[in-house]
């Protein structure tokens, strides 16, 4: 159900929505009732939060343990805390998110590696600070992509996502009342759901919420980075790539407009935002749970998994589609060469000048070879 | 339909969401028709977008056309651009939206000014860089806060919220094929609208966005602010202040969290990455029409609307059933006239070191009173 | 002094930097001392802090106080608090920097109301999401930047700059002891100074300081929004404009660079976090005075107006000497006339489709002349 | 030469400042020459650069050059770009401030491990969301603050500092021309410097800027969160911990600012919109070298490290002297035993109810010594 402001969220549907925290908030409570040894085979009723309830209690745990306790007892959520449900649950919205953005990575990955391979000997006109440079192979520009990506693929494959349990405060003190370790329960807990057991409580060290945030900014940076390039080439006077398929226009009709490209820049300047805002929670911290901190962090933790996982569907579809004119890189080059030989001092072919180009694309593709 | 993890954003429901978008794009097409001559009596078709059909796109406009076009013909949008029906749209939302926040800030300035005044010889202790500084009156703090909603109100009152009217370029030149005097219809649509008449168009110049967006991101410090002053004292070791209702906890009886006071506190943490957002488009303009920049804008503004639409009715609810201690502030002030009064240099009673509070509050009175 | 990693910043010296505030703070001291009827005619020492003094103080105020009583006798300072006097300084560096940059934005708009005037028949190819669009005129698009230039003379010339003037807590309680109104003492403070009278203090109501950040911020996005369009159409592809000298390279000899673009548009991409800074200190305000929340303003207040400064001086500099190639642009209008009258159905000269354009340029010179 | 606005600076003098830069840039370009076979034996000459030379150049390394080139020959900087020399400058910068907050963080686990081992019976209120939970230990809580510390620690001790090394436009094309194998002659760049091989040039893809500035976000997170606890508990009302000297006020003879606190937490509210400017930048990245996007990262990159050493340093100082009022804490946790225990259902000692606080302390200490 993406909204019309947010064009694309269509393809982040289920995973991250309203509909998802409350599956995955039952998930957790389930779980930590395994965990007390309550062998509870029921199937969990329909929850639906009432959202003047939701903003009483502060968070939709409180209504949700309701609901939960009327169906299989007052033994729900008994040891926990709201944040360890809410965090828990959110942590794992985070994973089936990541699951899905790495696989987009990847496939992007893959897409950027057949370019680099395909176009190494595609010279073209290097251009910095917006004038022409040196020559370079857009070979070489698909492999400084491809190079982000991989970063970006790294950064959201190796954050640790682990549960949250620490009860009221922190202590585990009354899952201490209920079972012979807690500290033990937790690790439980967290087998039961697949996460990292989380040693001492997160609820006011943000750190695995702020490291996903950070992962996630820099996966749109470098989708963002990709598709600023793009939108520049793909511009008719340079008109060296072009869109798989460009969006209509409402009024004019030869308009090819590069939507994808657009759709993902749009989320690189949204991203540092939501990131910094994680920051600024993580900063605000206080005492054993956070007055205002802990909440202002949901809705963007949401957006930018959802932005995320929207905009690495994008750059995906975009470069698997994307339309490369060699010969039209090739010709400016050349009508350019005096300017982009000017380093060297002296004329000639431009592709003479591309230096180490080669090796460079080889060194990434290596590292896309051996899933970096 | 609030999400659960935007908590009383359900007092915004119907404002600024994906049905109110819809229904504002409809007047403005309508409107438009109607400048071009079009005597349309027909009711507006229910429309409901595709998804999929507004990320081809690349915004919701174009699929709306289609569809009303199927209902209203072919002269629908002509001689507009998208960004002319977004733009407008949008500031269609925020005008309905500032109405209610208006209002909000009208009845919580009247709540904090009944404050002020019935405070007038509450005495209190007075806090810098968090220790004790020279005593105060609970009039006094209460005509800050007053003074700081008042500056909001100013602000989100005196706003300017234009049309959109430009056409595929800002030329208006495809309505100058229809109308005699393009730049006069403009001012016709603005009439039809009730918003104000452009003057030349604003696709790339963002003025109009980011004087809104500053003002909604002043409200919510001066609610940010009023919301942390309570949290401190209604923290239970200083215990002058309290919510008119608590939370409950998930987990301990006992508990009553200052639940409004946290909502309004993380909608003042969330509310200056949003204005950011805005800036960082408004600063990255380019060409007659942004790729990006534009698009980057709308979440941001739907949720800056939302938010200070929620945190507004928040604050007005909070401060109409706060409960003031003024013996409790009376008695810290007394046990800590030592220090209250160190400034001084001679101890006795704390409210005979007050300053000019009553004068502060009767000018901070008498803003109120003029409506200012 | 300018920072070697702020080019340009240079253009701002004297004006924000130490030197200016501690010649700001003694104006504050001195005229505060006038105010209490102390017959200064002493000349001010030079005043020298000491670093690690003034964090132990957790200002620069206190030793300053301790020079200046060494000189001036013990009533230096008397009745006020140190935000009194830090804050009145920034809001005299304010006024001198607000002084310059309308000044600089003033012959910024001269330049860009004879571009406007001179180029309204340099028909152009108008581009939106990155594609051409309808023709504009090049006038038509100064007018845009003019425009823009206009909104931000307006912001950053009604901003007010009021004192601050309230004592240990904001009730004039030791200025009370000292004279006979200290409501009228703290007009005629500001009188003093030639900044606007206080009202309530505004330690914790940051209004006042969110307010000029709001227009800096304007101001630099208008600046931007020129920048990145000089630096689109300075591109070799498009050749439009030119900057009047370029920057050399380090390597490529035929190469200049658009450096006084770049640089404004690097500025229009910090000003949005500087701004957001001030907002979130100001949300984050509590009680009299606040515990870090105050200090977190104090470099991004300084930088903002530095980089604001320097900003519009680059800009001034920048339009005074753009070079149009306004055949160029004629020459690519023809040559693309297909897709630039596609939205007309017709072909033919493209200068005949450019609506309303003169008329739109005429209003934002009437504006202009207006000096609005 | 600590700005006066920024209290405290003075603590990372030297390192991060304009001189410590040129003699950065003054080694990277003796590196590369030795790289090159030049056997220089000279000494550095004294540079010294104009301000309105480094803004026409749009950077500081190509006055740099000039100087450079005079003392040791026009073969100075051959093959490099002015953003080699720039970027790989900022990396040792990074890399002596790193050193230095590594030590400073360490020193500061050292210490929070001394009070996590210390107040492990140090019963206290346990609060959450401003109101008293069950009961925790002062040692749980400094066992909290130093997951936070060797969080940020692994974090910036971790990160990688790659040199910058691909000419004009990445391709190290000249470099090809002047040495056998280029890619291998950035590798003994790299080694020359101590810093890690660059692989693909990063002059457009910012992941080493953007995890860097990541880290030192993380860092100021985990000491906001401290320095915001010890303000809360060295409120005169909680009176729980005191800071080791605080800082005098200008007007109140009682007051004891805790002005550490007060810097660290406002260190803590500016770092992430540095962090964010840096991530905005990478997402803005364009062409082989991009126009803006990189400048803008400048002053932010310095502020951040500026910041983070400034901010670790004074924590370390803080945390060293904190003064801990046990009794205090156990008097608070006594008489509010009744509200402390709700969850339990019991009354008692509050000291009985503090569940896994010690295994968890334990797990923190254990992390401590294994230096993770």
């Amino acid at each position: 159900m993406g909204s019309l402001r947010e064009p694309g969220s269509h393809r982040a549907a289920g995973v991250v929505d309203d509909d998802a925290l409350v599956a995955a908030m039952v998930r957790v409570e389930v779980a930590w009732m395994r965990v007390l040894g309550a062998s509870n085979e029921q199937v969990a009723p329909e929850v639906v939060l009432d959202p003047a309830e939701v903003e009483r209690a502060g968070n939709p745990v409180l209504p949700l343990v309701k609901s939960l306790r009327a169906a299989f007892g007052g033994n729900v959520h008994r040891g926990l805390t709201s944040q360890d449900v809410l965090d828990t649950a959110m942590m794992l919205l985070a994973r089936d998110a990541l699951t899905t953005i790495v696989e987009d990575l990847g496939s992007l990955a893959d897409s950027l590696a057949g370019l680099a391979s395909a176009h190494r000997g595609s010279v073209m006109a290097g251009r910095t600070l917006t004038q022409y440079a040196v020559p370079v192979t857009f070979g070489l520009k698909a492999a400084q992509w491809l190079t982000g990506v991989l970063d970006a693929r790294y950064a959201v494959s190796t954050v640790d996502l682990p549960v949250q349990c620490g009860g009221a405060a922190g202590t585990l003190a009354l899952a201490g009342e209920l079972v012979a370790d807690p500290v033990d329960a937790a690790r439980a807990f967290a087998d039961q759901l697949g996460l990292v057991a989380p040693g001492i409580s997160w609820h006011t060290r943000r750190t695995p919420v702020t490291r996903l945030g950070d992962a996630l900014v820099e996966t749109c940076d470098a989708l963002g980075h990709l598709a600023s390039d793009v939108l520049l080439l793909a511009r008719p006077e340079v008109a060296e790539l072009r869109e798989p398929s460009g969006g209509a226009s409402s009024t004019m009709p030869h308009k090819r407009n590069p939507v994808l490209s657009v759709l993902v820049r749009s989320a690189s300047l949204q991203a540092p935002q939501l990131g910094a805002q994680l920051h600024i929670c993580a900063a605000d911290s206080q005492d054993e749970r956070s007055p205002g901190a802990w909440h202002a962090e949901w809705p963007a933790f949401r957006r930018l998994l959802e932005l995320t996982l929207t905009a690495s569907s994008q750059a995906a579809e975009l470069v698997a589609g994307l339309e490369v004119d060699a010969d039209a890189m090739r010709r400016r080059a050349e009508s350019a060469a005096g300017d982009l030989l000017s380093e060297r001092g002296s004329s000639g072919d431009p592709a003479s000048y591309v230096g180490a180009s080669d090796a460079l694309i080889d060194a990434a593709l290596a590292r896309w070879k051996s899933r970096g």
